[in-house]
């Protein structure tokens, strides 16, 4: 068989959507296009078990208006999956491999799917196979190690940091004391640790932020809720909902440090509701908790025109670097620390990549606990980005 | 003393604020600043509060660009409450016209606020005060009688749909099966029906829609659960926070609509984390819950732009009937069923439409109780105008 010019690409999407994957799809479309070593662009159905099961949508195919709407639609266009691979998958995916003439494969995800692309890798060297495979990072987590950040992280926090300030202007309008506003992240703070960009003056909201990688007290945080209710008359908290008491069990299921009832049950519940039942009763503030959840990653309307680009930019480098003939590697974002914000792509090795989840480091993290530092608002600004709202208020006269 | 031939207008925030509720506040002062029987423009700090405590801000007196920006600032500029006017209030209030000469009042708010305009004006026609008194409509929740609909609510309807939109997307990308979506609206379930406007094709969320004027029941909504999924092998529903179960009791509270874990207690917590951890546990289908809550009546980059220029007008007409001479009265919208949409402002003695709820009647319910018809998609359609974010999807090919 002659080696043939022209082989084929696939795109797999891991895990959870954010609202700038499909803007990575985009650049990785118009990029493959643009090469004369790729033929067809396929993008797997619901990720590896589109592999397994052959079932692939045709992107090169679609047209220039489906493929510009990429960038304003959010979820995955071609379908994600949280599968894990087992070691019988990688013959049948070899197989399929040679079935439809594919060389080059695209994982776009988190720290599982980069765990994937790492023991598919490790399978096609062992194996003989000339595939190549390189990772894209995506999370609205912002977990994943070696990478300053992670496409999607940027507007998920424009959307976090827009919510507090929307709702610090409905908690201010009446005495309605206490509004949690619960974040996704069972296991790091990153995108509730970005709502602290919504404070603009001494009184604005979020006056307290609570995140996973410090043990939550009950009863310190309740004397800090006194205390900043006893400054402004009112509060606005932001919680992510993996925050763990001292012997590391999520509040949401653990009796010692969420509250039980008259009767000595646990009251389960979202953990922003566990926290205003509690300032209700032991405080007697009325407080309510908002919970957009998924609407945080999805709310394509508001996003970080920063990420996007860099959500972009990272499908095209991506198609670049497997032409020229690397492999086994995951992109990584390199943002720089000076002024004005610049952000170069490098790589880092998938092995090392794989499985590895990043915390928010001590500097980033008040010293109380209940708070973010400057140096993390230093961080996460530029990659929000200038969009936030702003909104008027009266002056006294 | 002469007759002055300048008085001064007030105008009162009751209840929760909507994303145009300051559109409102926008249309009074640019309509006030033009007239020559109005002196000085008055926003009572936290309404009814402010004025008797004498606290008010200097409407006309603000700069043009801050007046401007009340278009897209979410909240009350000047301050909301939900005090009820007690009997010795009264006076005070008359002894604060007298003090700040002031004639005309504007009630701005929902059944509540126009109980207090109501209850306020027949003081004064006892007591002879010449005072004039204008309720303005506003609610995310659509309740008030005597108005088609009400100013705030096309917005919020807006946010739903859109909401909607966006995690019917999510929940297509991923096999995470069941997503559902709480809604405000305790007795009434104009919100959660409005979501109904997402669904453009057969398969699209919302599949199903709970409202809390049909009595609730478990049953009947895990087999709707199931057939829904076992037709698209997913669900994205929405429910309003007050839902009831046979008795009246909201299934938040009830241990008969509710569920109860193996000990036999109630799970307290929102409506929808209920109904999730119901189908989790009884379907055994992965299902989440998400409850942006106040963050729907928030969210000013998402608003409708009929209902903002339908709250401006109303701002604009109260102005224009109070100073011609009309009083006790609150200001109707008045939608025309015909197409296009136009919408006219009328007027209803503030007595009739004071304390009364407008639930949703019984042709905009499916048979069933499990979704909306297409009457009420006709009615609200309009209110939520052109503007809901549209999405692409790949063509297999």
């Amino acid at each position: 068989m002659n080696k043939r010019a022209k082989e084929n690409l696939v795109v797999i999407h891991g895990g959870g959507p954010t609202a700038v994957l499909n803007s990575t799809l985009y650049g990785i479309i118009l990029e493959a296009l643009r090469s004369s070593k790729i033929q067809n662009i396929y993008g797997a159905v619901h990720g590896i078990k589109g592999i397994l099961s052959k079932e692939f949508w045709n992107l090169g195919k679609q047209t220039r208006n489906v493929i510009k709407g990429l960038l304003n639609t959010p979820g995955s266009a071609i379908g994600s999956s949280r599968y894990r691979l087992e070691e019988n998958d990688y013959g049948e995916i070899l197989n399929v491999v040679k079935e439809y003439n594919i060389k080059y494969f695209l994982f776009n995800g988190g720290n599982d799917t980069m765990g994937n692309a790492f023991k598919f890798w490790s399978h096609t060297k062992q194996s003989g196979s000339e595939v190549r495979i390189i990772g894209i990072p995506k999370t609205v987590d912002n977990d994943l190690e070696y990478t300053d950040h992670c496409p999607g992280y940027g507007s998920a926090a424009m959307y976090i940091a827009s919510a507090v300030r929307y709702l610090d202007m409905d908690n201010r309008s009446l005495p309605t004391p206490v509004t949690i506003l619960e974040t996704m992240g069972r296991n790091a703070g990153w995108l509730a640790a970005s709502s602290c960009v919504a404070k603009q003056q001494e009184e604005d909201g979020p006056h307290l932020i609570y995140v996973p990688e410090r043990p939550f007290e009950k009863d310190a945080f309740l004397k800090d809720v006194e205390d900043v209710f006893s400054k402004y008359k009112r509060a606005v908290i932001v919680v992510s909902e993996g925050i763990k008491d001292k012997n590391g069990a999520p509040v949401y299921e653990s009796e010692s440090a969420a509250d039980t009832d008259e009767f000595g049950h646990i009251l389960p519940g979202s953990v922003s509701q566990i926290l205003a039942n509690l300032i209700s009763r032991k405080l007697k503030i009325r407080s309510r908790s908002e919970k957009p959840g998924l609407l945080g990653r999805a709310w394509s309307s508001l996003i970080s025109k920063v990420d996007q680009e860099e959500a972009i930019r990272s499908g095209k480098e991506a198609v670049q670097h497997i032409i020229k003939g690397e492999d086994g590697i995951m992109l990584t974002l390199i943002g720089d620390s000076d002024k004005p914000y610049h952000c170069s792509i490098g790589t880092v090795e998938l092995g090392k990549a794989a499985g590895v989840q990043k915390c928010l480091p001590k500097h980033f993290i008040s010293d109380k606990g209940n708070h973010i530092t400057e140096d993390f608002r230093s961080y996460v600004e530029p990659l929000i980005g200038e969009d936030l709202p702003r909104f008027i208020k009266f002056v006294k006269n």
